[in-house]
This record gives structure tokens, sequence and C-alpha cells, in this order.
């Protein structure tokens, strides 16, 4: 496995650091004063996190000019278009200039309306992501994706808005409870089982210990899991190709959460229902998928909460309303093996055979 | 001056092309085809231009699978934020996906909105623009700038999203107001002043005419406009250098439009004052402005509405809100001579002593 540090990620026309692992936002001090040294930052967060490490971090942001608070709620329920606005009428009665940074420091639903809101204002200002959960230092925080809600459909309106900077401090994750930092290691599986088998064999073999939350594992795991988002990334910046992969388990998963209201089922977990559907249509679809017991045996540690009585027409009208489909329809991300899934139309009868039966197992 | 015909213009990663002058949507089908061609297109305007121009602007989109209106108020009160919401969930209700198309046919308002509901649209489809007022074919359309507004400043939110195709067609102008088209002009005369002497010989030459209408200088006037301003934002796609230039006039315009609440004067005139402020300023700057007979001149010819009473206070607040403005305050566009401008940080209390003149003469 990979051990924390400082991992960089190209993208067209730059390029940014990632520093990860325990103590990263101290290790960070020689970067962050170059990002945000003489310029007024905002600091987005949310009460809960704010209390939680706000302090240290205005510590850490001490070359800034002036560091002006701006506060959204807890969870998803950030990530609204009225939310940015009053962001927005915010940042301008404050003196926002196109040379002011905004540090997003939260979960992924502050770090999605932090990159957003960054990417819209003036037309794009630096952005610095500070992820607290496990779920946004594996798969928010590095990509440059951002996005906010509508009521019809998750991220449905959003941009690329690549960060200045990445601080991805595990020793934050403690104050995290456990079965969220569960569901947000699921991400973690999904990235290793699709692009990095040596991170895979690693969860396997410590998952008891991940599970539980052990420092040393935990920073591994979410270290090595940025390195294969970063790699992949890289390859393909703006979701054209290979970077396409990273949506396994998710097409079902955002059906499920826009059904169930946003509520009761972790995005986390979520994906890992969709995983799992994932992997059911891929043996429909190929007859054999290699390595699917190893998937199901490592997603059967997570103990996902069953899903609650869902309609089938309303999930596959849902799933058709997916970003990633297009006119052709709906492209699913279906694992071939350990290290190697593909980009499958997959007919809408056939997915709504699999589905009925899914539901009823 | 420059014939009308097609001018392309590169950015990093790609570029398109604009079909300038009389008849140009006809002229266009090959390439509106190939944009828009067997995908779902969402027609964004107004009332007063769909009724205009919708008629032919469907037949040239036959090629596309389907179009859906989307229709927003005439004039900037296009450019909200809750219209933007309001498109964004009618496009995902219609079933818009990534490969749909967004044509913005109308003026600078509804170009600016289309550009921005597009580009941050499950983040980004391509658009089309087909700019219908001179102010939206010579500047607007071009550059890939767009945004909306907020109560605390114009343009305040947006992004950079390049257009896949823009098509200026002319003829459309003969159905605008005359008043309209003259202050669409003033525009073209910044650009002639600050980029492309022949272009601003043209304007004096052909002075009458242009602010008659009549279409062969109009048309030529307007491709050279579009062929001066692609070849700066061609060198400067992201405006961080010499695309600023083009800001002549927009510092003290974009105070006078809030400070009016965007009502009883033109963009252009708006613009059109900037101008002649912004020379005042360069001349206390520099001592001395070379052609700046020749530039009153042509603004003479405009006869700009004359400015209602203004607070000078308000107007200096909100220029040091200008999004142009950094840390080290406001940089201001001024002219050097014919064809030559620079940024010029100007103490605030020049401007001041400026603007109360100004305000008094």
């Amino acid at each position: 496995m990979t051990a924390g540090g400082v991992i960089r990620v190209g993208f067209p026309g730059g390029s940014y650091e990632v520093v990860v692992g325990a103590g990263a936002l101290g290790r960070a001090s020689v970067e962050l004063g170059r990002v945000v040294g003489g310029r007024q930052v905002f600091l987005l967060s949310s009460p809960t996190v704010r209390s939680l490490h706000a302090g240290e971090v205005r510590v850490a942001l001490r070359a800034a000019k002036v560091v002006v608070d701006l506060e959204v709620p807890d969870g998803e329920a950030a990530k609204a278009l009225d939310v940015a606005g009053r962001l927005w009428r915010e940042m301008v009665a404050a003196g926002g200039k196109r040379d002011s940074v905004l540090v997003a420091l939260g979960g992924g639903s502050v770090g999605d309306l932090g990159g957003f809101v960054a990417g819209a204002f003036l037309r794009g200002i630096p952005f610095v992501q500070m992820p607290t959960t496990v779920l946004a230092q594996v798969d928010a925080s590095v990509g440059g994706k951002t996005g906010i809600d509508l009521p019809e459909g998750k991220n449905t309106v959003g941009l690329f808005h690549q960060p200045a900077l990445v601080v991805a401090d595990t020793g934050w994750l403690e104050t995290l409870p456990a079965a969220e930092r569960r569901a947000g290691l699921i991400e973690s599986v999904k990235m290793a089982f699709c692009l990095d088998p040596s991170l895979f064999e690693g969860i396997e073999a410590h998952i008891g210990a991940l599970l539980d939350g052990q420092p040393e594992v935990l920073s591994d795991v979410i270290a090595g899991s940025i390195a294969a988002k970063a790699a992949v990334v890289e390859r393909d910046p703006f979701e054209a190709d290979q970077r396409r992969v990273l949506n396994f388990g998710h097409t079902l998963a955002h059906a499920l959460e826009t059904a169930l209201g946003y509520e009761g089922l972790r995005h986390g977990e979520a994906v890992g229902w969709g995983m799992r559907f994932a992997l059911a249509l891929a043996e429909e679809t190929f007859g054999h998928v290699g390595d699917a017991d190893r998937l199901r045996a490592v997603l059967d540690q997570f103990q996902l909460p069953p899903l609650a009585p869902l309609d089938p027409a309303q999930l596959l009208d849902l799933i058709g309303r997916d970003k990633k489909a297009t006119e052709a329809g709906v492209a699913w991300v279906l694992p071939r093996e350990l290290g190697r899934a593909e980009m499958v139309h997959v007919p809408a009868s056939i997915v709504a055979a699999v589905l009925a039966r899914f539901l009823t197992r």
C-alpha cells in the first residue's frame, strides 16, 4: 500500500497537490501559505465540522489577509441552489475579489458545493479542499467535479473546477461516527476493485482493522485510494473515457438516493447496493464475472442496511435520467474481473428484469 | 474592412466557427447539422425574439432529434439565478442529457444566461450562440464568457464556457430599434480604438451610414469587430492579460448600470460614458492621450443620453467591487493612443477627483 504523503495530480494547464495522512494539515503549511498568503479567504463549513476543526484550520490559514466565515447546513442540504446564491451574495458583500480563495472544510457536500461556488464566483476563484470525511477524502476531493442538487436529481448542476490544493488529514476522521467512516470506505472498495488489484488485496487482508478504524490501516487505504483516483483522473480529466469506471455502482446509487429523498441511506451504502446490482447486471450480461465472490465477500463485511420497499418503475425512470445517460441510453459500468471494468449500454428490458429480481431478494 | 464570412476562434483544447453576415443562418446549415444532428435541442429565447426569428431558426435546426423551447423574459431580467434554476429544472424534466445542445437565440442577456445554464448543466453541455443584437454579435457571443447578475452586481456569477458554434446573422438586426443598434455599435468603437486602427478608420469614414444601419457597412463593421475580438481572445482565453483591454469603458459602465438598477441606460450607452470617463482618467494619469479627439468625435456622433443625477460615493463604492478588482485595487484600462491601451492601477483619490469633475460637467 501507499504511505501517506503528497500526491501530485495533473490536469490540462496545471496541477495540484494532495497532502494526505495523519497530521496533513500541519505538513501542508508551506503549500497553504503559497495559496492563501496575503489574500481574502472564505472558510466554508457546516456547524458540526466548524465546532470540531475550524480552530486548527484558522491557525493553519494565518498567512491569509483576512478569513471570512461562510456557513452552510450539515449534510446534503448544503448542496442547494438557494444556498449557493446566498453564499455568492455574502461573498460580494464581504468584498470578495478574483484573487480571493475559498477553503471548503467538511464532508463531500461542503466540497461539492464549495467547488461549485468557487468555480462560478466572478467566473472562477481558487479553492482549497479540506475533506473531513472518508467519503470526501477518497473520492470527492480529487478530480475537480463540483455540483449541487435539484429536486429532480443529484449533481444535476455543476462544473469542473480543479482545486488549488487538497489537504486530507486522516486525523480528522477520528471524530467521525463509525458508521459514517465505514460507509465512506465503500468508495475505496469501488476504486480498488476497478483500478488497483493490490489496493483491493490490502483491503481484503486488513478488512477487520479497517472497519474498526485502526489509524495506520485507514491512512494507508485512503492514501492508496487517492493515488488510484489521481492516476485515472489525470488520464481523463473531463470524464470522457477511463474515468467513467469510477461511476461503478453509482447509476443505481443515485436513483436510490433520489427515490429515498436522500434519507435513511448513506451515499457509500447506496454505492454498496449499486455495486451489488451492477455485479448482478454484469453476470447477466457477460455470463461470468471474475473475482465476483471476493467483491461480495468484502461488501458482506460492511453489513449494508436493508433497502426500504421501493417502486421498480420509479427507479427505472430515475435511472433513465442519470446524467451519464446520452441519447444512446444509459451506459453502465460493469466489472469483468478484479482490475477491469467496462462501459456497456444494457437494454432497458434486461435492467428491468435484473432489478425486479434484485429488489425482491 | 473584413467581409462577412466564417471566422475560426481557437481556445485551449479546441476551436469554434463564427458564421457572420447577412444570411449567415442559411450559410451555417452544415455546421449546425454537425452540432445538433440527432440530438435533443433546447431553444432558449425571449418572447420578442421568438416571435421575430424562431420560425426560421426551427427550420435551420431540422437535423435535431427534437427541439424543446425554453423561455426567459426580455432583457437583463433573464440573467437571474432563479431563472437559471427554473431552466435547469425544465431541462431535467424534459429529459436533457449530456449530449443535449442548448441554442441561445437573442440578445446579450440570453447569450450570457444561456452559456451559463449550458456550462453548469450536468457539468457542461454544448451550446450555440445565435446573437440577434449588435451588442451580442460584436461582443457577447465570442470569447466564452457567461454570467448572471446578483442584486449586488452584474455578472457576479458565471464561468468560461466556449460555444460550439456562433451564428451572427446581420439580417436579424433589421428588426432592431435604431437606438438599440446604435448603442451596440459603441462596443465596436471600443474594440476598434483599442485593437484595430484600420477598423476604427472604417468606422470614422462611414459613421453616417453606420448609424443609419446601412446593411453592407453594418455587416462589415460587425465582421471586423468579431475578427478583432476573436484575435485577442485567442491569445488570452481566460482574460489573464491582453483580453483585459476589452474592458475599456466597462469599469464605470458596470457601476452606472448597477446604480441605475439597469434602467434608463443601454449597456452600450453606459460603455460610451465609461470610455469618456476612462479617457479623462487617462489624460489625468498620462498627461496626454493620442487620438483622443478622434475618439471623442466618433462618440459625439452617438449622442449619448444624459446621465441621471448620481451619488459619486455610491459609484466609487461600486467601482471598488468591480470583479476585475484584486487585492491590489481596481485596474483601469486606459488608452494611450489609437491601437494601444494599458492596465493601470489608479489611486482611489485620483479616480474620485476625476469622477467628481466628470459628473458635474
